[in-house]
Formats: C-alpha cells, structure tokens, sequence
C-alpha cells in the first residue's frame, strides 16, 4: 500500500540534515516536495539539486507553501516548533496531516495537540536516524535504510493518523516501525541517545586528549563518534528532557563508580560478573 | 624491504583470535608458522584451515617447536606470559627474536627482559586491533589493515630489533607503526582502551535495558559494541594497569558529574561550550 498517492504535496518545515534527507526520499518515491527554511541557500541548494519542487526563505512567499501542502513534515528546533504551528495553522489545508522528526516529544508533543486546529492532524514520529554533520548539503535518503522508526501518538490520535505516520516510515525505508506514548519515548531516549551522547562529549572534554589520536583503536573512534555534536540543537533537546536525562545519568554514574571500586579493591570476580552480564545483554542489541 | 627471509619459523604461543591472525598473515606472506596453545581444538582447528604448519598442545611435543624457531609472537595471557619465558628460554635458539601482543607493558616487558637469556631480543609490541569474539576460529588477517601498531621499547632494546619489530607490523598491513615508552604506552592504553570498555561495560550493566534493543540507533551501539568483552583478559588487563585506569576513571567521572550539574543547573552555555570543544577534539581524530 502507498503511503499517500503520488504526486500530492509534502511541505518540508526546516531544511536541515533530516528535513533534507526526507525531501530527498520523498522527491525520490514521486510526490512533489516543498520546503521553508529560514536560510536561502539551504532552500536554493536544494533547488538546484532537485531534491525540492519549490521552497520559500521568506514569510511572503511562504503562505501559498503552506496552503498546498497536504502533508507537513517538522524538523524544526523544538523550541520553535509549537509557535510555528500556532502562527501559521490558519492557512493549514483541511484534514492536512502533520508529523515531525523530533528528538523529544512529550514537551512539544501535548502542547502542539492542545492549540492545533480539530480538522488537521499531528501524529509524532522519531526516525532514529541521523548523521554527526548537519545542513541540507549532508542530507541523505540512505539514512533512514534499517533505521528504527517510532510513531508516538497520544489519544488525540486516530487510528488512520496512526497508520498514516508508520506508512511514511515504512516509505522511507525504515527497518522497524514501532509505538512509545511520549513518556516512554522520552524516558528511552534519555537512556539510548542523551545519555550517550554526554558521555561522548565528556570522554573527549575530559582531558586533552587529540594528541592519542595516532594511536586510538576502533573502539575509541566508535565510542566518540557522535562527540561531533550540534551543540545547539542537543542543548535544547536535554534542557527539554532534563529530569529523565538526569535520572539516566546517576544510574550510570553510580553503576561506573560501582565498577571503579571493585577495580581499587581488587575484585577481579565482581569485574567479570559485570563484564559477562555486560557481554550477554549486548550480545541480545545484535539480534533482529 | 622484507620483515624476515621468507621460509624462516615464527612460533606463536597462545593461538587464539590475535595469535590466529598473526598465523594466518603470516602464512599468507610465506613464513612458516607453528604454534603452541594449550587447547588441542584450536591447534587442530588451525592445522585443518592450513593457517599453521605444525601445532602442539602437549609439553612433550612442544620442545622441538620452541627450539626451530627464528621468531616468537607471544599472544598469551599476561599473567601467565614471564612464567612462560623463564620455564622455555633454555630452548630459545641463539638469536631468536620475541615480540607479543599484550595489552599492557609496565608490568610484563621489563620483567621479562630482566629474566631472559641476554642472546635473544624481546622487543614489545601492541596491534590495536581486536574483535569482539575470542578464539582462533574467529581469528582473521583483516583486522590488522590500518590498525595502529605501537612498538614498545625499553632501553634494553637495539636499534636493528627496534627496526624489526615495527617491520613485522608492516608486513601484518598495519597502517601507522609509532614507538612509546612501557609507562607511555600503559597511559594511554588507559584512556583510549581501558576506560572506555569500562564506559561500555556500565552502559550495559546500569539498568535491564535489553527490551530497548528495538528502539536503539548507531549511537548506542557504537557505543557498547565493545561491552562484548573477555571478561578473564579484561579483568587482568585492568588489574595489571590498575594505578592508570582509575586515575583516568576519576577524570572521566569528574568531567560527566561536571556535565550532569551544568544540565541540571540550565547552564546551556556552559553544555555547548562542552559540545563545541568535544567537536573540535573529535574532528582532529578524522584526520590521518
């Protein structure tokens, strides 16, 4: 089943790396692609690449953008994002669905629902997916292949909405499409990705460190890959999330400590005992 | 130039996954390779793949082995691996040379050149290659290509087995052949290896966060690919390195207890300083 027919009109809101990579996937399966971004040149790169039909960088050519759209994709700051929907809902199409990329959802997620217009829809998605250069001109639709898909939806959602947002995941190509309540997706999130992504940055900020670089192996690469950050964006997404990102952090925090004395004591058994639960429960990531 | 004449012995003792690399390498480039281990499987295992010419897993087959070769690759357990050389050396033929893979240097290299016999060399040596499962069936050629390879020298050391050292480390295919001192190299083995299985390790142990598999992206598993660990060498490792890899778990958790007050006090400044640095630091570590 197609996720929408072809040829209707998906409006981009936010040509960066992600709102990028789904306009390139979305012209690539045939609908006609549009976009607003603050920025001209994301909006006339993306022209001259053909990844977009049309785009606007400017609040008087944008109107009729947002008019046509049957479907709006939001790849929006968070921060930014509920006032955008407030401010331009009025020129919204009727029954025109609303889905978005964002990394947290239960802050943004209820507040869109609550001042959103009854005869559109926003159903929230999070594609885990992603790559440590941001803009358009790192945008790619290859991302998204295998990638994990959540829809999140709250009870203001319908089941067709519901359907509607696994059918573009599947679209673009995702692996596995599945379900959280905003809660839950926020509270996985801490734990998957922010906190993650701290570590990484305080491995690297720990100390001056890039002179090891001739001689790091695989797993340091692996392990600070993502200390390439967009510091604005993650800012904002853990100030957004920041009681269950704190809440992961002193789990790690105590479970690290915990290993560190058993290393002073000498504890060879305690060490290995983590270290076989640590191989086992890793071993469960590598199944699909 | 070439490593050593072709046709020349080299013993590996202990064949599991990196002695079984250094075996098959070895025999692809033309030298013939025999080896030692304890477990008859693996001997046999690498008789059948034709990786070794001639194998023992008994003392009493193991004499002749020792006596014909020109070269020695010690891939042993550290803890095990002086005892070994001081029981075996008065077979060492005159002019042999040694070399190993050992994780860690302090504790073994100067002892081992204490106690052996002054008309052989040992010279050390770390691969930084490795995979996450042990054992000569998983043992593969490719894991040295690009690999960092670090000779270890003391001042006991020659310049000609300094030269040779670093030579089998090209013949392997690796990419970038340094020398540090034992104390250097146990350093920064603690930073870039040892913490950060012990980061990998707790990520996995810090709560029962197997049923999130579904939801995870690349970040998480990049991050604890490593948590797959050999929980016997791992824990031995540590302990022989155990003054270094605390110091630099005390930074670590420094840095991140640092992290988490910033988050929790609303002090994004002071979070993207950290993402700015992080990402300057990681950028360096692309470059080559």
């Amino acid at each position: 089943m197609e996720w929408m027919e072809k040829g209707q009109t998906v409006l981009i809101v936010g040509l960066g790396l992600m709102g990028g990579s789904y306009a390139r996937a979305l012209t690539g399966l045939g609908y006609r692609v549009t976009a607003i971004d603050r920025d001209p040149e994301a909006i006339a790169y993306a022209l001259a690449e053909g990844i977009i039909r049309d785009g606007s960088a400017s609040e008087e050519t944008e109107e009729q953008l947002v008019r046509e759209a049957d479907a709006l994709v939001f790849a929006l700051y968070p921060g930014i994002f509920p006032e955008w929907v407030e401010k331009h809902q009025h020129l919204f199409k009727a029954g025109a669905k609303m889905t978005d990329v964002t990394g947290v959802k239960s802050c943004v997620v209820y507040r869109i629902q609550e001042l959103l217009r009854p005869d559109v829809e926003f159903i929230a998605a999070h594609p885990m997916a992603g790559r440590e250069r941001s803009g358009v001109e790192n945008s790619d639709a290859g991302i998204f292949r295998d990638a994990n898909y959540i829809v999140v939806p709250t009870e203001k959602n319908t089941a067709g909405g519901i359907q509607w947002c696994g059918g573009l995941g599947k679209a673009l190509g995702c692996g596995r499409i599945t379900v959280l309540s905003p809660e839950e997706h926020d509270d996985m999130i801490a734990f998957v990705s922010q906190l993650t992504h701290c570590i990484a940055v305080s491995l690297m900020t720990c100390s001056d460190n890039t002179h090891l670089a001739e001689y790091t192996g695989d797993s340091f690469r692996d392990l600070t890959r993502i200390a390439r950050i967009n510091d604005r964006m993650w800012s904002e997404l853990f100030l957004l999330n920041r009681e269950a990102l704190l809440k992961q952090m002193d789990i790690f925090l105590e479970e690290l400590k915990g290993f560190r004395e058993m290393l002073a004591a000498g504890d060879t058994e305690g060490m290995r005992e983590k270290m076989r639960l640590s191989t086992e429960r890793r071993a469960m990531f590598d199944k699909r």
